[in-house]
This record gives C-alpha cells, sequence and structure tokens, in this order.
C-alpha cells in the first residue's frame, strides 16, 4: 500500500490535513469469504489509531458468534484503549425491551438502522462495521435512499464499513473504497468441516 | 457462513472431529485491498479460540507499522489470553544479531522462511499469519516447491494464512482455502490521501 501518494491532486480547495481527515465509507461484497473478517481488521487499525468503535450486527440468530467479537471486546477492555462497543440483532439490539418473544427481522433491521442514524448524528463513535447490512437493504426493509443520503451527509470525521454480498448499486456508487472477495477455492467443496477458529 | 453443513461427506475416513481439526492453509490474493486485514482479522478469531500466534511480515522497510500490530500485540497481553508474536523482516528479524547495516532482503527472506520451517517442525504455535510471502516466492528468494512440501508435511493442526499478489500457481494448488481480492473503487483514484487508521 502505498502511502502518501497519490497520481492525482483533487481541486477540491482542501489541504493535505483535512484530506486525511474525510471520513470513508467502505464495503466489502461479493461471494467471497473475508468481508467481515477485513472488516474486523480494519476496527484493529482504528483501535490502534485511538477512535472508539462501534459494531452493528445485522445478523438473524443469536446463536450466531464471531471469535472476532470475543477479541474486539477484549481490545475494548484494555486499559487505556479505545473502547469497543457491539449490538446484534440476533439478540434484540441490546438497548430495546421486548416483552414477549415475537421476532420481526423487518423490524429489528429497522430498528437497528435507526440507531445507526442517531449515532451517525451524535458523533457517538469514530469507526462503525454495519456487517451484513447489504441485506436488509436488499430485503427492502431500509430504505436505501435513506442509507446513501445518511452517509453522505453525516457530520465529523466518522468512518464506516458495509459488508455482505450483493450491495445494492446505490450503495457501491456512494462508497470511496469497495472491494469484492471472489471465492476461488474453500475446502468446503471438498466437504471438509468448519472449523472453530477459522470460520467462526 | 453455513456452520457444520457440507455437500459432499469425504471418503478420508476420518471422523468429523478429526476433519474439524484439519489444518487450514488459506492465500489471500488478488490487486484489491483486504488481503492482510483479512488474515489479520482471521487472528482475532484465532486468538479467541486461545491459539498462539504468530506474524511473519515479509516487509522491507522498518518503518511499515500497521495499526494492526499494535493491536494484536496488546491482545497478546491480555492476562490469560492467547500470545502473540511478531516478527518483521523490515526490522532485520528479531532473533538474528547483525553487526553493520547491510542489507540483503534476499538473504533476510530466506532467514524468515528457515525460522518459518523451525516453527512448523516444533509445532511452537497453532495460527501463522506469513504476510506479503507472496512476494519473496515470486521473486525467487524462496523455493515454492519447499514451501509447497513442507506446508503439505507440517504436523500437528497449524493453521497458516498467506497473503500478497500474484500467489505462485502452486502455491494456490496447495492451498485449502484461497480468496482473491478484487479492487473495485479505491478514494486514492480520486487523489484522496492515506488515513492513519485506515491504510495502516
Amino acid at each position: 500500500m502505498p502511502q502518501g501518494r497519490v497520481d492525482v491532486v483533487p481541486d477540491d480547495g482542501l489541504t493535505t490535513r483535512q484530506r486525511r481527515r474525510q471520513p470513508v465509507l467502505t464495503v466489502h461484497t461479493g461471494p467471497g469469504k473475508g468481508k467481515s473478517t477485513a472488516a474486523f481488521g480494519m476496527a484493529l487499525r482504528a483501535w490502534s489509531a485511538g477512535w472508539p468503535i462501534v459494531v452493528f450486527q445485522f445478523v438473524k440468530s443469536p446463536k450466531w458468534k464471531v471469535g472476532e467479537e470475543t477479541a474486539l471486546r477484549a481490545l475494548g477492555e484494555v486499559p487505556g484503549g479505545a473502547p469497543v462497543t457491539w449490538h446484534k440483532m440476533g439478540e434484540g439490539w441490546s438497548w430495546i425491551q421486548r416483552p414477549g418473544s415475537e421476532r420481526d427481522h423487518a423490524v429489528e433491521a429497522a430498528q437497528g438502522w435507526a440507531r445507526i442514524k442517531e449515532d451517525l448524528a451524535a458523533e457517538a463513535y469514530r469507526f462503525y462495521v454495519l456487517d451484513e447490512f447489504t441485506y436488509p437493504i436488499k430485503w427492502g426493509w431500509v430504505d436505501v435512499d435513506d442509507v446513501v443520503a445518511t452517509l453522505r451527509d453525516r457530520p465529523g470525521s466518522q468512518h464506516v464499513v458495509i459488508t455482505g454480498r450483493d450491495a445494492h448499486p446505490a450503495l457501491l456508487g456512494a462508497a470511496d473504497l469497495v472491494t469484492e472477495m471472489t471465492k476461488v477455492k474453500h475446502p468446503m467443496d471438498a466437504g471438509r468441516k468448519g472449523q472453530q477458529g477459522i470460520e467462526w
């Protein structure tokens, strides 16, 4: 990765320092592995930079727990280190009181997005991972125009990474950085089992 | 990621438990971002599983320091957590005493690979990140046949992730899991500067 060299100097009236503080919207998409894993790897850098981190996982199952969660939560506990906040849709979002056991994923996805909007407006964090967030957009549970407008107009220097297959074209259009992960070869093709520490 | 479901049950005489302990060789290649970042994200899972981790970075510059290093080293210091060891070629490999300031990257790459072979033979770690290791192979500083044979015959349950562009075909052939990262869009294309916390 070349650091600090650019081919074109943009005519945007910004100083280099200002450009270095521009918030980045990243999308990891494609059918291959590594989309979420690379997002959590980016969170390592954010943590190292001292930035408060939040993860919103738009996963359906409460059982879906990844090793990254344990590790990033542990980092968030390191004295003097940046805090790490982790919200999981599959657990019904930590901030919502729920009387019954009735679950509606569309409602929950909208609740998650509403909270993200609040946090962005309040500049509550410097680094956001919206894990598997392409799916509620794809399924129409969250309005893509609202997502694009909210991210475009977010205040301050808040970096956002969105992961998931089938990213909406409008989201890709709004992103500063898009990487597509392509599956070349996978051990499950050969009938191998997923393994703790590797798959989750 | 479907957990535990496979389309084909291999006729390898192994139990599911044995198959779950099979060591995995992963390669992240391609021109896009996220190759190393996803490898370090995988290290989060490995750490969470309690596996001793080692990173060998085949980078030339001693100045090349990424946020992942700071964060993973911090994890390695968490009481009761798995240890994290970090070796960097750019610093001349920590275990080598060097009298002068003369540097030879080809020699250093070979020294790094020799150490990896020793560690694999001794089963010194459970999770290895060989960051940017495709390049010394490509440049002929490390013999690809030796790499493939060593990895194929490594004892125990040692997982290895190799990153870098232009992975050698023999390496891809030996890998269990290959993901190609494709650049779709990058902010430097628009003349934006790399940013701490995002690019390194």
